[in-house]
């Protein structure tokens, strides 16, 4: 029997996304701070995103359940991104893993994984090598897709964009009585569609329904210059992860490095008229990170440093 | 001048040796602990034995001036003794060290370094490749020589050894006075010579001189099976690091696999009369490291476990 009080069935299994912190420093590990790695939950399964040195025991150490995790992200060639990869795919054999895993990534990657594993793996890995300058979606779930945007850095790098689909229109109980719509026309209902009975009778649907909920949307922009361009492709997302490499007065070395500063990671949350911003790829100058959001806020009030270990749940 | 209390040139500056644990785990990091590796240091030099992945991390955390390395060994091409190395190399090149570097390891590391290290470094690598069950003396130096040993793993593998060389004889200055032997032939004293006269005269050395410090020796037994065969390499060493993967009740695995057991490191420690053992490499299976001591004390009593952060030093 159908509940009357059904909402389609993508309307009540993605209860939330949730960001979790392994690695949030650049290039050089620096004062208790590891190198680029982030975990993304959705729809119960675990992302992982970029995989810097010590990648893994971060996992560890804070309780992240490895096994769940089928989809790798690589951003770029940089060795902060992704030099913890290739222990993490040695342990995950090791661990007994056979599940096939998804690895979207520059062409390099995997040959600097074929010369390192010479022993058979467990588990085969499914390269999906992203090309210079792609925009694509990757992964297209029922519940969710996960698409790839170029960024702006010194060697070719892909920011990841996380977007849980709209929910289906929630059907409302009394009304569907009223109309005396059939059961069997729920689903319909529910995917928009207008009724049209045998008779003759024609009920719109919005008379039956209401809208599904806003489909959560998390942008990671990985290593990037000061760029205005990619605000299309983040546009009202309800999180970003920005880089800030830098503050302020080092604003010019941030332009020559192709990467960014707090103030500038603010400005492109501001035009992409973002929910939530995430500072985070600290140069290993700075030992003290209050300055970053500092300098963040008067442009752009919601943000928050991405500091390991913390967790960003989107409800 | 010359102070009568002139003991030769090597007597006074090598006044200890000191190892640091920065990596205690084998193949997987388990409970905290990482994949192994070390630092020695000798002479007022560092020396970085087996480079597993997070070393650097824990090189910062434990306050290692990595500078101050210009020798790097790596024992065999697992993983767990590797991963960290590239890590290690790019961040010294990025901290803008220019001094060459030596890395004493098996051929196909140098393959590994390649693959990943697409840009420039600062400065050279200097390989020293080891071939397989090669026994040299690797680094030469007036006051220690550090060579290497085969021992019997899966896969080619080498211990090290560390040995401060003998301290040459020491003056007794009234002795010298009472013989009247002139002070240009000091230095001929410390070496061991006899003194002979124009006159005729003759004085043995044994006459004005005492016999010079042990010089103090450590050796890294690597990943091995219990191999008997490698004691005549580590006999009478000071202190020893000798593979521990398996408590008792798993040594048949450990056979299968070419580890060691506790007890059978103890018994490598007790044949070849060592003055002290560290246990390491420990399998990830186990959270409790103290039955690994429990297990080798009856056979060897003056063990300790190899735990991340403790210092050894060699007085």
């Amino acid at each position: 029997m159908i509940s009357l009080f059904y909402e389609g069935e993508n309307n009540v299994i993605c209860a939330y996304m949730k960001i979790t912190i392994l690695g949030n420093n650049s290039a050089l590990p620096a004062y208790g701070r590891f190198p680029t790695a982030q975990v993304i939950e959705m729809n119960e399964q675990l992302f992982l995103m970029d995989c810097g040195e010590g990648a893994q025991m971060r996992m560890q150490q804070f309780g992240i359940r490895h096994m769940r995790i089928n989809h790798i992200f690589i951003s770029h060639m940089h060795g902060d991104h992704f030099y913890g990869l290739v222990g993490y795919i040695s342990s995950l054999s090791l661990w007994g893993r056979q599940k096939e895993m998804y690895l979207f990534c520059p062409a390099d990657i995997k040959k600097v994984l074929e010369s390192q594993l010479k022993w058979a793996l467990g588990f085969e890995i499914i390269y999906r090598i992203i090309e210079e300058g792609e925009r694509a979606v990757l992964v297209n779930d029922d519940k969710f897709e996960i698409s790839c945007f170029p960024v702006y850095h010194s060697v070719p790098t892909h920011g990841f964009k996380f977007s849980e689909k709209k929910r289906k229109r929630i059907l409302l109980p009394e009304k569907v009585r009223e109309y005396e719509i059939p059961a069997y026309f729920y689903k319909n209902l529910c995917n928009g569609e207008d009724y049209a009975a045998m008779d003759g009778r024609f009920v719109k649907n919005e008379l039956v329904t209401l809208p599904g909920h806003h489909g959560k949307v998390y942008a990671y922009c990985a290593d990037t210059r000061y760029a205005p361009e990619i605000c299309p492709d983040i546009m009202c997302a309800d999180l970003i992860y920005h880089e800030s490499t830098y503050l302020e007065n080092d604003q010019q070395k941030a332009t020559e490095r192709f990467h960014s500063t707090a103030k500038e990671a603010a400005a492109i949350a501001k035009e992409a008229q973002v929910g939530q911003l995430l500072l985070g790829h600290f140069s290993s100058k700075y030992k003290e990170l209050e300055p970053f959001l500092e300098e963040a806020k008067p442009v752009f009030e919601n943000v928050e440093l991405a500091l390991e270990g913390m967790e960003f749940e989107l409800q």
